[in-house]
Parts: C-alpha cells; sequence; structure tokens
C-alpha cells in the first residue's frame, strides 16, 4: 500500500553518491551496464564499485564489500542475486543509505516465499526512513542530474516515465526522440516492493523538470492512491498519460450479476482515469502522440478542427478521418472564405477542408497567411496542416531557407491567436518540421495519427474536472441472506424508487397483496438467479382469475421460494437503463450504467466512474453513451428525466461505497420515464458467501 | 463511362518514344521537371523536347513543334496551358501518336467548358485508337521501363500505383520505401477524360511486375466497371488497396426513406469493396502497411494469434491490443507449452502471450526456435513477434551477426511451417529488420499498426470470392403511384411475405375487412412519410368496438388517405431488420440490411452488398452484425429464421436492380421470428417524381 505521506525521493533520483553492489567486468551483464552508467555521472558524485572478488571494474578500483567504503553511499544499487538481496540491503540501511534500487529478480514474482522476503525487506527500509525502487527492476534515470543507472540511452527531455517494463520504456523514449521529446526522469517499477507507482507519480509532479507524466503499469497496487497521485499532478498542470498493461487478462472470479461480469479489470482502469483525469492510451506510440500534443504550446480545447492542405487528396483523406475520430469541421463564414480567397489563388478551395491547389509554390507565406486567418477567426478550435511542408527544401535547395521561415510564420500565427496549430506531414523529419516543434507545433508522420491525438487531447480538455472521491464512513455491515427485499430494502434506503411490492407465498396471499395495491400487477417468482431468462416474471396480470393462474403455474414449473408481488409499472415511453457497483481489488467500487436490456448488453454501451459518484457526473456518464439520444429524445419521443436516472444510480453507488463487504449491487432494470426513474430489480452479492 | 474492352497501355508505360510538349528551362515548371524525368529513360527509347521558342533545354536542341520532329512520337506530355490542350492533342494524334499525358489543369474541374472539351478531346483519342491520361494529372511512371514523367523520384518495387492526387502518391512511395516497398506504375488519374480508374487497374492487372495495386481515387467513374476490373485483378492473385477519397461529404440529394440516410457514398464503396475483393483503407500509412502484409511471403489465412515478446510489456500491449482488432490469442496446449518450456530459461512465460524474459540474450536462436514451435504447432494461424529484434547489435557489435542471422532463422521457421509470421521491433530499420523483409517477413514499427493491419488481412483473406453482381435485364418500368400498397404488391411478386392486408377507406369498409382477416387486426393510416413516428398505426385490435374507435380517433387526428387493415402479426420472439435498397450513381443499387427500431437507428449497426445479391450473401452479411447473437438466439431466445430473413433481403435486393427507375425502396421493419420472416411496412422513391 502507498505511503500516506509524500515519500523524499531526491536521494533516489539526484544521490551526493552512488554504490553499484556486483559491478562487473562481463560487458553483457547489469553490474557492468550500472557500473558504466553510473561512473556517467561522476563528475556530480563519488561513484563506488562493489564486487567481492575486488581488482578492477572499468578501470576503477573495485571494493569488496560496502563497509569498505570510504564514506556512507547515499543511494545503492544492487546487482546481486535473490539470494543476496535482503542482507545487502540491511547491510546498506546500516551503513545509512537513503535510496536503494534492486534489479533483482526471483523474488516476489516467482512466488510465495520470495513476495515474504520483500515484505520483511520494505519494512527494513521504512524503518530506516529510506526508500527502496524494485526489486526486479531495470533502474533509475535522471537527465539534469545526469544519473543514468540502467538507462537505455535516454535523451534529456521533458518526460517523467514511469515502467513496469524496460521494453516499454526504451520503445516510448526512441519515439519521443524522434519528435524531439525526451525523458527528464526514468523509474523501472520493478516489483513494487516498497515505492509503488503513486509515490513516483507523487514524487514526478514534485518534480521541476518533468512537464509531463507518463505511466506504464501493469499492478496498481492501492489504485486509489494511485489515482489521488495522478490527480494532484494534473491539478499542478502536469499532464499524465497511462498505459495500462494486462487489461484484457479476463478475471478469474466469476461475476454473479451482469454489472460485474461487464465491469472489467479495464473499465475499472476508465473509472480511476476520468477521476484522476489521466488521458489513457492504448499503445506506446500513441503515447507519444497525445505527449506531443500535451506538451505544445497550445492544447486543442475545443472540436472544430479546420483542415489546411497543400494537396487536394491530403485534404479530402484529413476531412473524411476528423468525423471518424469525432472533430467536426465546420462551414467557415463567406467573411472568413473572402478573406482566404485573398490571399489565395484561384484554384484554391476556400471552404473547410481549406485546399492550398498551387498557394505554397506561388508563395510560401500563405503558410502562415491561411492558418493565421483560420486562427484568428474564432471559427474553430485547432488548425490542421497536413500533407507535403517540408519538402520543397528538398525539390529545391534555394526555398529551403523561405520554407523553414514560412513554418515559424505559421507557429507565430497560432501563438498570436492563443490557439493551437498541428501539423502532418511527409516529410515530417526536414528543418521546417523541426523548427516548428521549436515553436511549440507538433508535427506527426501520419495524418490518422494527428488527428486521433487531437481529437483524444481535446476531449481531455473539454472534460470537467472530477475529485477521486473518498471512500465514505463503512456503514454497519449487512448481515442478512441478501435476497430480493433485502436488496431493494438497502437501495430504497438509500433513495432508489421501487415499485409497491409484497413478499407473499401462495395463491391467497398473492390474491390479497393484489387486493391491496390494486391491478394491474406484476408477478416475481423468488429465488431465481435471473427471474425473467427463467420465465418466471408475469407482467400485466389484470385480475384475482389471472393472477391465480399465473401463481399456480409458476408453482408448478418453477417451485420458487415465494413471490414478489408488485404494482405494475406502466411507461410505455420509457427505456431500460443497467445501473450497478462492483468492487474492483485496486480501484475499489465501481459504478456502471448502461442501456439496459438485450439489444444493450450485445451493443454493450457503458460508463463507468469511482464510486461513490455525484449525480451530476452520473448524468455526464448518460449523456455521454452512444445511445444517449434515446434518453434525451429521439424520433419524436419524449425527453426523459436523466437526472432521476442520475440520482439513483448514485445512490446506488453510495451504498456501494458504504459497504465494501458488498461485492457487486445491481439494479437492473432501472426504468427511465418521462418523470422519473424507477427499479424493477434489485440484486446484491456478498464478497464473502454467508 | 470505362471502355468494354480493354485498352492498350503499353505506349502508355513504355513508349518507344517521348516528346514533351511545353519542355521549360526554368527548374520551376512542370515542362523542365517532365523533360528532366524523360531524359533520364534516354537510353531506352528516344526523347523529343518541344518548345516553342526553340533554343536548348537541358542541353539538348528543343523542337518547336511536333511537326518539326525526326520521326512520329508514340507518347506525347503535354505541358500546356488549357487553352492549348486540344489544338496540340489533335496534332499529336495527326502525327500518329498512341498515347498522350495531359498536365493542364482548369478543364474539366473548372466548368462546363472544360468538360465540353474534355469530351471532344476524348472523342479524337479514342476515334485515333490512341489513350489520353488526364488532364490534370501529375503524370506516368514505369519503374522497369525507365519511365518518369513527374515522378518524384519513385524507387522501383511490387506496388502499382493508380492515384487522384500527387501528394499521397508521394506519401505511399516514402511510407514504403521505409519498409523495402518500392512502386511499378505510377498513373495520376487526373481528370479522367479518357482513361479511367477501371481502365488503369485493368491495365496494373495485366502488368507483371505488379504484384498489388494501391488505389487512391475521389470520382469512381464506372464504379461497378471499376469494380470488375479490381476483382478481375484480385482473381488474378493481385490484391487491390484502396484509398477512397471524399466518402464523408455529406450527399447533397435529401434521402426519402431510412435505406436513403443509412446508404452514404461511404457504404456504397464498402459494397462495391466486398464484392470485388478489394481491401479499403483509410489513410496512406494504413495502405501501405496492408501491402506490406499482403506483399509478404505467407498472408494471415485465420485469426489465431500467438504473441511472443522479448520483454513482458510488450507481450502484455500486443496481448492488449489484440482483441480489440479482432484477433484471439489461443490457449496452448500443454504439449506445446511443455516444448516451448524446452527451449527457453525457467523464468520465460510459455502460454499465450509468450514472453522471452531474457530468452535472447541466453541465446539468440530463440528467435527461430519459439516461432518454429508455434508456426508448426497448427495451434495458430499467425506468430507476431514484438519488441526489441534489431536492437542487440546496437548494444554490442558483436552480437550483430548472429541477431541478423536469427532473423533469418525466424523467416527460415514461417517459411518451413507454410505460415506467416509478422514482426514488430523498435529496432524496425536496423539490418535484422531489413533481412527479415527481405526474406519475407513483414516488419513494423508499431505494434497497434501491425495487430491492425494483421487483422485486416486475415479477416480480408478469410472472406467468401464473391462476384461482382451483373445487372439483371430491366423488368418494365413502374408506372402507378408508389404508395404503401404498390410496394407492397411489388415486392410480394419478387417473394417477400407481408400479412395479409385490405385497403379501406373508412369505418364500415374497415369493419368488413377485419371481419373478413379476424381479429386481432392492426391499422395503419396510409400517406404519412413515417407512419409509425406519426401515431399513424394502431396494433393489436382485438375486436369491433375498438377497431371504429381507432379509426374515428385516426380520421379526426391525421385525416389520412385511407387506411391498411392487416391482419396482426404477434410474434414475441422476434427482432425487426430494416431492409433496403438505394440507387448509387457511381455504383448502381445497393442492398442495405441492419437491425431496426430505434435502438438499432442509434447504433446504426448496418451492413451493405452490391444488388442484386444473393441470399447466402445476405446470410453472411445478417450474420456479420455486431447484433447478431440476437439472431442466432441470445440468453435463452430461440434463434430466428435467418434465411429466410435473407432470402426476403435478397428479393428485395433483385427487385430493385430490375427497377432502376426506383431510387430506394425499403421494408421497414422486416419481422425475423423463429420460423420466417414478415415484411410489416414497405416503401418505394421513384428517382423522377412521378
Amino acid at each position: 500500500m502507498a505511503a500516506e505521506t509524500p515519500r523524499d525521493l531526491r536521494a533516489l533520483f539526484d544521490p551526493r553518491s552512488v554504490a553499484v553492489v556486483g559491478a562487473s567486468r562481463d560487458p553483457a551483464k547489469w553490474g557492468h551496464w550500472l557500473a558504466e552508467g553510473a561512473l556517467r555521472g561522476e563528475r556530480r558524485r563519488s561513484v563506488y564499485l562493489v564486487n567481492r572478488a575486488g581488482g578492477e571494474v572499468l578501470g576503477r578500483p573495485a571494493y569488496r564489500s560496502l563497509a569498505e567504503l570510504p564514506e556512507s553511499p547515499e543511494l545503492v544499487v544492487l546487482a546481486v542475486p535473490a539470494s543476496a538481496f535482503e542482507s545487502t540491503v540491511d547491510t546498506a540501511l546500516g551503513l545509512g543509505a537513503r535510496a536503494l534500487v534492486a534489479i533483482a529478480a526471483g523474488l516476489g514474482e516467482s512466488g510465495e516465499e520470495g513476495l515474504r522476503i520483500e515484505r520483511r525487506v520494505a519494512d527494513h527500509v521504512r524503518a530506516a526512513g529510506a526508500v527502496l525502487l524494485g526489486p526486479n527492476c531495470q533502474g533509475v534515470y535522471d537527465g539534469l542530474a545526469e544519473l543514468d543507472l540502467g538507462s537505455e540511452n535516454f535523451v534529456p527531455g521533458p518526460i517523467g516515465l514511469v515502467s513496469q517494463s524496460g521494453n516499454l520504456a526504451l520503445e516510448v523514449s526512441l519515439l519521443g526522440a524522434d519528435v524531439g521529446l525526451g525523458i527528464s526522469r526514468f523509474a523501472s517499477l520493478g516489483n513494487q516492493a516498497d515505492l509503488e507507482v503513486a509515490d513516483l507519480v507523487e514524487a514526478l509532479a514534485a518534480h521541476d523538470a518533468t512537464r509531463l507524466i507518463a505511466v506504464y503499469c501493469e499492478d496498481f497496487r492501492d489504485g486509489r492512491a494511485f489515482a489521488r497521485s495522478a490527480r494532484a499532478a494534473v491539478d499542478a498542470e502536469k499532464p499524465v498519460v497511462l498505459l495500462a498493461g494486462g487489461a484484457s487478462v479476463v478475471g478469474r472470479r466469476a461475476a454473479h450479476s451482469h454489472t460485474g461480469a461487464l465491469v472489467s479489470d479495464s473499465a475499472a482502469i476508465d473509472a480511476a482515469c476520468r477521476a484522476a483525469g489521466i488521458l489513457r492510451v492504448s499503445s506506446p506510440k500513441r503515447l507519444v502522440e497525445v505527449a506531443q500534443l500535451l506538451l505544445a504550446a497550445r492544447r486543442p480545447c475545443g472540436r472544430r478542427l479546420a483542415v489546411v492542405a497543400d494537396g487536394g487528396g491530403s485534404a479530402v483523406v484529413a476531412a473524411d478521418l476528423a468525423a471518424g475520430v469525432g472533430l467536426e469541421l465546420p462551414r467557415l463564414s463567406p467573411e472568413l472564405s473572402a478573406s482566404l480567397d485573398a490571399v489565395m489563388p484561384e484554384t484554391a478551395t476556400t471552404t473547410n477542408p481549406v485546399d492550398f491547389a498551387g498557394a505554397g509554390e506561388q508563395d510560401l507565406r500563405a503558410y502562415e497567411r491561411v492558418p493565421r486567418l483560420l486562427l484568428e477567426s474564432g471559427e474553430v478550435d485547432v488548425v490542421m496542416l497536413t500533407g507535403y511542408i517540408g519538402g520543397y527544401g528538398l525539390l529545391a535547395e534555394e526555398l529551403s531557407a523561405a520554407e523553414t521561415e514560412a513554418a515559424r510564420g505559421l507557429a507565430r500565427a497560432a501563438a498570436d491567436a492563443g490557439r493551437p496549430a498541428v501539423v502532418q506531414s511527409m516529410h515530417w523529419q526536414e528543418p521546417p518540421a523541426v523548427a516548428l516543434r521549436e515553436a511549440g507545433v507538433p508535427v506527426f508522420r501520419d495524418v490518422e495519427a494527428a488527428l486521433t491525438a487531437t481529437a483524444l487531447v481535446a476531449g481531455h480538455e473539454l472534460r470537467a474536472r472530477r475529485e477521486v472521491p473518498s471512500s465514505p464512513a463503512p456503514a454497519t455491515p449487512l448481515n442478512d441472506d441478501g435476497g430480493y427485499f433485502e436488496a431493494r430494502a438497502l437501495l430504497a434506503a438509500g433513495g432508489v424508487v421501487f415499485p409497491e411490492a409484497r413478499h407473499v407465498t401462495g395463491d391467497g396471499e398473492a390474491v390479497a397483496a393484489a387486493a391491496e395495491l390494486g391491478y394491474p400487477v406484476a408477478l416475481k417468482a423468488m429465488g431465481l438467479l435471473h427471474k425473467s431468462d427463467a420465465g418466471g416474471v408475469v407482467l400485466g396480470i389484470e385480475d384475482e382469475e389471472q393472477l391465480s393462474r399465473a401463481v399456480a403455474e409458476l408453482d408448478e414449473r418453477l417451485s420458487p421460494d415465494g413471490y414478489s408481488l408488485e404494482r405494475l409499472v406502466s411507461a410505455p415511453a420509457s427505456v431500460e437503463l443497467i445501473v450497478g457497483c462492483k468492487q474492483d481489488p485496486r480501484f475499489g467500487p465501481i459504478l456502471l450504467v448502461g442501456l439496459g436490456g438485450v439489444l444493450a448488453e450485445v451493443m454493450r454501451d457503458t460508463a463507468v466512474a469511482l464510486a461513490p459518484a455525484e449525480a451530476e457526473e452520473v448524468e455526464e456518464l448518460l449523456l455521454g453513451l452512444a445511445g444517449a439520444s434515446l434518453l434525451t429524445g429521439i424520433r419524436g419521443r419524449p425527453p426523459l428525466d436523466v437526472g432521476a436516472a442520475a440520482s439513483a444510480a448514485s445512490a446506488v453507488s453510495r451504498v456501494a461505497a458504504e459497504h465494501p463487504e458488498l461485492a457487486e449491487l445491481e439494479i437492473n432494470p432501472l426504468i427511465v420515464t418521462p418523470t422519473g426513474a424507477i427499479g424493477l430489480d434489485a440484486r446484491l452479492v456478498y464478497s464473502q458467501p454467508r
């Protein structure tokens, strides 16, 4: 579990002295690479190489043990086998080390015994007030501090990188280098015996040279702590981009409700990202693409896009792709089109997309003039220039300087207008592209990536900032049998509306209850996992005769544990929702809302949030569903009471958060009508079977 | 319209002599670039430069006119203004030219007068038995023939490229060059005054050096001819990859049915691609990615994927992404896992995804051994190696040769197993990657692209080969008022089942008809565009009294042109489909099928095919819908009669194809029950208002 108070990681990233235990002469060994890396920072700090055999390593005398060092090393890096892990850490702590980095594999990831050792060592580390990265990690890097232990030749830059994979950290750094983005700090997570992803994100948020935090993580440990530290980073204007690994792995726990099946591990991560303001991506390439946009001089703060192309095909392809990623190409006003006409040749297209049709060949300053008019118009939120820029200098050397100057002009136009320009060019590595990047304008190689990243970042910037919800005080744990009536009672107490119902056990009781409630009624057989699927629900019972017939038929066919007799809810212009919560082992209770019914289940149109969620946030979730138009009115249907549905779902999320003993809690369906929302079924599942 | 018989394009791509009219000394002019390019092929053919002013161009004497040339030029390239286009073509034809390439802009694309000139010129060209590319085009290229007129320094290779955009052709060539793929032939479409995209695809299909045809097209002209030429190319084992431009442009014609609104220009292109076996992509990058896979030594012929990674993070990310693009990671058999265990270190993961966990560092031959076992097992259709390969040589020069040899071993393993390997590596340009590509194994830079392209190609290879349907003989054109009963009658004659119905005009007729049909009945008000939305349909009328009440209420509220009184279709376990056809101006009648009802409309779960479509093909469309499980049975629902639905839709498509005078023809909804399919509404829309 992540520590409550921030850990001091200065000694980890910028130690005054470093000792490499296990420094090796063998160039294929970690102990060699670490020693090499440590020595690269020798002008900033003392570096001690420790090798049991003594002698020389990389031209330096090797100490036989930590105890022999002339001073207490602030940071100790352990390139030792698993068997020497605990004793080496203890020795280092005894000497006063403040930070440890353990490369050693074969501990927690290999089984129970390794886990026990890790827990013991972490206790020792914390007791000593030190920090430990790893074990089973790939080192640490700080560009400004010239600390390079295990890195893969990172270039310094604005990205703080936390990764549970060395391969992916390297891949991110290579992709970043292509677009001029380097690494400020890198920490390899390893087994997170002591320092967890949350601690490292927190440290990067406080690190001046880090302007964006990129995380690859498979094991989030205390997921809410991670979300809170990410939230704090985002609030401090350091965007957090997450590539979450292993999200597709099928959970082994059997789900007992539809919510349980729908809230995957990946959905829980989505809920956390939503609360924390994390931008989640699915590949290293996408990570670097959104980082480019997030680190640009200006970010897109809306979806209205003008496409400017220096070739018809590029304009058309960009326009075709834009809608698919959720960007809009507004029609330009006649005034704006006229002002574009005035600076372009007659053949140019001055609607959106704008096509140069030779304007660039005629006068390279078109690359500044046209975007400037668009950016300053206020009619669009972002201008994407797509196509060829960077190629003129290849065609004719004499165009080179003018082209780069035109690129700088484009960046100036964006700066003057205070709105972002994004560029895609097949000549993405030529001097004009480099000049654009230096001036804060991102340049992409492929247009689909440019548009997708723009849409992702625009959507992200538009989203309302939320808090990571705190857990409410736990209520008295439930201790009943968790049946239908108990679930209804619990949720009704939380504020959810249900139709009036009576628990009846036979024909006589049913008839009496129906007389009290008034016909028409609905009859539901109890004690079945999926009442409707089993044919255990009879709706629209109009009179006593029909009721008796229904009871007799269900008795015979299903032998249920009694019935719920309910006033029939008649709501022709309504929509069924599914609303539920599930306890995620890392991220706590997760609220899910979605369109209900069989068809919606096939379509899986759902959204998630960390529980408890306020009604206002749930309303946002509902209105963001693909099928939201069913709720807001479509083809003559009346708008439904989305607010009531949101309140009900919010209540479910609160109840779930107050009852951590519940693994799952669900209303399915929740009927939304033009004037309210009413639960037609309720289910709860305990974490531990009663 | 594309010509009926193949055009002979030998003189266009490999002429015995070339004349450049408008050859220029100005290095910023087309006439200069074309002359330069033409001279690059001088050792293969005579090259004549024509410039009205005479003198010298590029060190050659320039002729003042075509008439001065010492021989009749086989190919004449026109870098002349629009005003000189017609006369220059006529002169060239008079001299016996066999092929013309016209760069001139300002003709058909600029208005009616230009179009008239183009039509006239095309007639002259055809009468002379010659061919014309353009006008408003960017030239032609043939790598083997060393013909380079207007190219952008293409590198020779296997891709035949037809493009309506110079920018995009260049971008494709640059992206291709990165992965060792060059261009066999390039033709710029321009205005297609004579040669159309269909002609050029046909020519490339017959061109030995072309192994794959890549098309960027905005204007398909005779779309069915294009589809037929692509089908012929695909049947000749030359895959066709299409980037269609302008597909998102909102059609200006108002749609009168839901089908009309749902069959976008883009959907019509999809239907053509389906029939022709064309693989459609949305960006130049994707085009080159699928080309890489289609041109590899072996193509994925199934969706079962084994992921092999030389780093845990790479394995996890690839596995997470695979499901999202439609690939499956099957569990490996215990025998296969055991055989992998035997060749890998203990720390390695030998389930799917397979993680080397240092196996590569231990012995580079793991890069051959592990994929070989997987490929030879028959348990997967394709192996994707992802991560680092190519980097060992960067780490340590002495590993370089062994690493490249390991890469060749991987290619050998794929060849021996007869199954494809696909590689993603952050070191995608290093010698091992080049060796892999040379041995027919595609290497990608980013894993999402590698997986997406693999899934696209696997899906494409799995699809049943279809024919481009021919239009049936037109039936006698309809000439009625196209109302509900006429539409029903037309479709019923085609084989669609409808409930029994009577056209009635008032209460008396309604009651009499109901007595004949038997209760319950449905009453539908006629003469309304959307009966249901307007509240013009009353279902479940049980007796005469209810019927009279319904007639009175509808009379009062809607004053309809009479009613259809129908036997009520009661089918609780049924699903509503929408089935319709629309005439596309380029691709002819298009069939659309999809899930009906309001929710499905929101979800837009539809599929298209060229009409007429056989029932077997429609069944494939229906079973490919996202919501197909609603048809095949889900959660205890019975499977529905998909065959009957497919037959009904096939009938609709046949009727539409026989009646080109119909712009739209629709059944919405078509109710599919466990034992049949029945149309509950029918609509037809004439192309010309009656």
